[in-house]
């Protein structure tokens, strides 16, 4: 299923972004962040001075040299992880096994998982592999080709609705639409042209028109794979169910089933086999010649009259609005037209050129079949009707029931899955390029172990069962959310590469901006007709959606960017003066008089100044082992007990006397029986005294074995770590007691 | 609802048990425990030396003396607490307000719980009132008189089935149970006199019989009060059902809403009101004595000739297993007997005679009520029938449709609730008195904040609305499983005061152990004939049951036996050597030769020997502080970095150097792109190396301010932390950084 996998996923980055690798979840520092990370740490140098010989020395050896035979680890959630040594000094891998549970649960997941996606594998298995012409064009061409089957058909049943008279407009209405196939497909050229390295409607909408642009054109196309998968999912479903009707009640679970089998495919990742994967389209592009072919023959012998119409009762007048709409249902034929241009690194070198080439014949081929598709569904007067698709209707006229129809539909039901699997590859490649600037969650980013965006895979799967289903797995009832979505994006790309050839005034840029501008022109106008003839049909679901979209993302980014800010190193100016530890009355008197300082911001160990709450319920092993764990730290420990009663206190202090009032003690009296609440309370009270004070709350901790023994303890302490999460300057240490049982 | 509340609650405890207060929660230190803690502080004191002026030095004023008034305490989740300075020196207590969240939510939580259960009470509300003899047979006896409303139909409707010849049988079988009645009355007060502070079933065989006796109590009288409520509740519910038929659909919903009141009463802890509980149980005696009094008069004009027979046609043969059945459901009439010896402390003093004075009161009303009614029904010939109660024939035969009917049928409504109250306070102090053996959860001790066990009494409405809506709410269909737990309970404590009696040989002791003797192998008959003849219409789920929480019970115990010796504290011979910080490769070498040493026992701060590990993904703020922190308290540092591929460890590296390289740094390739698990086997690794080391995990952490900004990062500290929290000696510290959006 995942055709070309990373060898496409790889090789579609523009000029400026480097590639999608497994290491770009982490931003990297830019010049200026590191030039402040060099002088803070100029300042660690001075503030550690003498102890740094301290703190490196270390208790155990970091590289595992000496890796005991008998090791023990890997207890837990986790199998054992084998740690080799790489040839650099002192750095070692972690090799196979790791995320493998090896609980029971944890086991069987895993090995479900092994088999349905696969052994995991490293990043080094990337890998850039290059399609030849004949590959790249089937391929690639699967999505806009497959297009003719449910095209011409949406249009047909459009134009019905105004009776039987009205279906022989279909054929001026094609001609408009194979204007705007060439005029697109030209503007495209130019495109590759540009972005020999690939470019996407949000990549270039980005590079050209700014931020909200490339959002619109981004929410546009993530509606547009979304449809895309499920309406060739639900064409290709027909297709099947044309032939087999006993078959139609059961149209959705099949569909939802083939959207599973994507979906596992995909999270697989890398490509599995590859010229097998051409074979569907060149199948599907066959059927359609012969049918055209085969049908206009027997046309001939008719002199090329229709045949007599079906009657249809027209349902509505034939209005200029009903012929748009029929126009723009058509148009759903084309899309998919622009895989091409943002695959072109997928391409044997001269890629650009080979792109060009293959594009043009995708054009030629595209038009020839949905105008013979047109011409024939005309002269046999075919009727979009329930049960059957036209185009299972002109195979039956043509083919009767044999082999060669049954040829005919499995070729379609193909080519709609290939096409449906396209999606699979452009849309978690969309989120990573948005995930990169942001747009996105940096989620998306991340490689799954079998080298797949997992994520952005699973949501596409999530977001079309869903589509699909909902709408009841009825291709018809897809179709007026489906052409919004790409024209948006076709407009702002072709629109984009106006400024791009304005901007750039390179070799032969006018005629370019005039192919281009023509291109986003009509593809406007076809989004505006799309979006105002249908818009009480289902296209306010799109543009709703992409709205939302586009809000979404924006509120992601600023999000990371506050984050970013948030996070960025402050330049401190010299080592801040040690700080005596003052009694505590000088020190709360004057707080009101500073500014509120931020122990969140200390970023040297001289900045900071610490205090250990130990919270103390009882003088056990548990209690007195957090207390040594407070106190060999050799920073200002204050023990905190709750009490519920006076009673309770008195036997508490007394219990601390006999052990000898090491440290100092602070009883809360707590009649109302909470701890939660006043413990908190109190340790913001203390943090209001000094909000300098970095304040460590080490609480001790029974972990108990199994999970049913944990009603049996009052877990205060997950409570309170709960409740602490949320107060600044807090540093939470739990000091736990594993139980033996 | 709650009547007596806590001075019920209060008074109940034994001899040896102390009052259950609200600090009972924590299991206080005793001889043996203190005296290895005073040795345990000794070694504190030389370990610490002179740095013991140093970690008391406090950088803020524990004792919130100088608490400014500007305090910007509180924020989080919690609404702000008052802290008060109670009189003794340094102490605080917490005043109102903790608890109630500030949140928008938590506001509308706490509101709704001040509305319903009422606003918090401080410890000291609890109260240890006295009820005079009137009120204390009031209260006390409403279980065991209200009894007699389904009692008598329970044993007719066995009869019955054996055809209408067959009830005749209700007066011999009534005669057994008068006797029983009244040897175990007289049992009991012989356990009053033993058990002067009251004393359950529970208690009194785990004094005298040992553990697994009392656990079989215990089982037994949960299943008493769960049913107590269902039983209680069903009848009621049909008394209102027998007045007004339209209602009889809604039984279900309607026992349901009474058992919502009854916990929401219960919750609501410490009395209302005090003799205004008296009044159901008064006005259905004097329904009954109303009822029998007229229809004895009315029979006396018959000549005391019983009615003509309704047809029923018998269904099975009259066997001796049938007539046992029939007076195994009559047994249920006295459920409930047990009330007053378990409540001594409540009456005036004298308490023990008060309460064997109010004792034999209440046996004679019941034995009076129940031959009454027994042989009313017999001279009426009430047969029972779905949709009316036998009361309810009765009431209508006698009083026709008019108010005294209504009278009637409300007071009996009202009584059967007032029982089903009585488990309510029995239930959750039962739980409470097995916890404190550690038998139970010790949630079962705490005292929520209106000052009742608030866990207990939820798992009892919980449980009681379970079995009323699972059997319908039909009283008939629970009777079974009723007198099983009730007699089982009733045996095994007459048991224990055969033995009480044996070993004390008090005053009277020989007389004492006649008639407990006689109470337990009555009881002991009547519960093999209950769970023989009821085995299979539902007294095989009581024994069940019963087994079941034996079982629990039993393990609960020894879980906590298990945590008590972990962490019990090790006597410490002598100070620990300071151990030097030995190069890693000598120490490495030897760890086999050791036996492994466990750093969650170290109980005094020379024995900790640290090592910091921090787990860095970035030089940002977060990565900076969390290194900061580590290298401020001064123990060793390693700094881990998890790359995804080489390229990235490369430029991590780089910037590591940018910094000043100031720790020592780690890097682990995870080729499979995975985080957590890496980190975790490489820490295990680390520590299995010289598991005697305390390892810290110091992880820097994001922590957004809105919750659905979670998914745009990744969450590996949260990850790491649970995946960690399995990990013997690894202390978890999350160094945060607070998002200011």
């Amino acid at each position: 299923m995942a055709l070309v996998g990373s060898a496409q996923l790889e090789g579609t980055s523009t000029e400026e972004i480097t590639d999608v690798g497994p290491g770009s979840t982490v931003v990297g520092l830019d010049e200026k962040e590191l030039a402040v990370l060099r002088r803070v740490g100029g300042h660690w140098g001075q503030a550690l001075g003498p102890r740094r010989a301290w703190t490196r020395a270390l208790p155990i050896d970091p590289g595992l040299h000496r890796f005991p035979d008998s090791l023990e680890a890997g207890r837990g959630r986790f199998a054992p992880v084998d740690f080799v040594e790489t040839g650099d000094a002192g750095e070692i891998e972690a090799t196979s096994h790791a995320g493998a549970g090896n609980s029971w649960l944890g086991h069987a997941a895993s090995s479900w998982r092994r088999v349905v996606l696969g052994a995991p594998l490293a990043g080094s298995a990337v890998v850039h592999e290059r399609m030849r012409k004949p590959v790249g064009l089937a391929i690639l061409s699967s999505d806009a080709l497959s297009s003719v089957a449910y095209g011409p058909e949406a249009m047909l049943a459009v134009l019905a609705l105004a009776g039987a008279g009205a279906l022989g407009l279909s054929l001026w209405i094609s001609v408009a639409i194979v204007v705007l196939m060439i005029a697109v497909g030209l503007s495209y050229r130019q495109l590759i042209r540009a972005y020999p390295h690939g470019g996407g409607s949000y990549v270039v909408a980005d590079k050209n028109l700014g931020e909200l642009p490339a959002l619109v054109a981004a929410g546009g196309l993530m509606i547009d794979y979304v449809l895309t998968v499920a309406v060739s999912v639900s064409a290709g479903v027909a297709a099947i169910t044309s032939a087999i009707p006993g078959l139609a009640q059961d149209a959705v679970p099949l569909g939802l089933a083939a959207i599973a089998i994507l979906l596992a495919g995909n999270l697989r990742g890398v490509r599995q086999a590859g010229a097998i994967f051409s074979a569907p389209t060149y199948a599907f592009a066959l059927a359609v010649f012969a049918l055209i072919v085969v049908g206009l023959a027997d046309a001939s012998t008719r002199g090329f009259a229709p045949t007599e119409p079906a009657a249809i009762a027209p349902i509505q007048g034939l209005t200029l609005l009903l012929v748009l709409r029929a126009f723009s249902s058509g148009a759903t034929a084309m899309t998919g037209i622009e895989a091409i241009s943002n695959a072109v690194p997928a391409f044997e070198p001269p890629a650009p050129r080979n792109a060009r080439k293959v594009l043009t014949l995708m054009i030629v081929l595209l038009v020839s079949m949905f105008v013979g598709l047109v011409l024939l569904m005309h002269l046999n007067y075919i009727v979009p009707r329930s049960g059957e698709t036209a185009l299972s209707q002109l195979a039956h006229r043509s083919f009767g029931t044999g082999p060669l129809y049954a040829y005919v539909q499995v070729a379609t039901a193909l080519v709609l899955l290939l096409a449906a699997n396209t999606a699979f590859n452009g849309f978690p490649r969309l989120l990573s390029f948005m995930a990169r600037n942001g747009h996105a969650p940096r989620l998306c980013l991340r490689l799954g172990d079998r080298l797949a965006f997992s994520n952005g895979t699973i949501a596409l799967a999530v977001a079309a069962g869903v589509l699909f289903a909902g709408f009841g797995g009825r291709t018809e009832a897809l179709i007026p959310l489906y052409a919004v979505g790409v024209f948006v994006a076709f407009t702002l790309s072709q629109a984009g590469m106006v400024v791009h050839w304005w901007r750039r005034r390179e070799r032969h840029w006018r005629k370019s901006i005039v192919l281009n501008g023509v291109g986003a022109v009509l593809s406007g106008i076809v989004f505006v007709i799309a979006a105002v003839t249908k818009f009480s049909h289902g296209a306010w679901v799109a543009l709703l959606l992409i709205a939302l979209l586009v809000l979404v993302a924006w509120h992601i980014r600023s999000h990371y960017e506050s984050v970013r800010s948030a996070v960025a190193l402050y330049p401190l100016e010299a080592p801040a003066s040690h700080d005596p530890i003052v009694p505590a009355h000088l020190r709360v008197a004057d707080f009101a008089a500073q500014p509120m300082p931020n122990a969140e911001h200390d970023e040297s160990p001289d900045q900071l100044q610490h205090l250990t709450v130990v919270p103390i319920v009882r003088l056990d092993l548990s209690g007195l082992r957090a207390l040594a764990y407070a106190a060999s730290l050799g920073q200002p420990v204050l023990a905190v007990h709750i009490s519920p009663d006076s009673g309770e206190a008195a036997r508490f202090k007394s219990d601390w006397a006999a052990w000898g009032d090491h440290l100092p003690l602070e009883v809360v009296d707590s009649p109302y029986r909470a701890v939660v609440a006043p413990l908190v309370c109190y340790i913001d009270a203390l943090r209001t005294q000094r909000s300098e004070l970095t304040l460590t709350v080490a609480m001790p901790e029974l972990i108990v074995k199994h999970r049913w023994h944990r009603p049996l303890h009052n877990g205060t302490a997950r409570r309170l770590r709960r409740a602490l999460r949320r107060q600044p300057g807090v540093v939470i240490t739990t000091v736990p007691l594993h139980l033996p049982t």
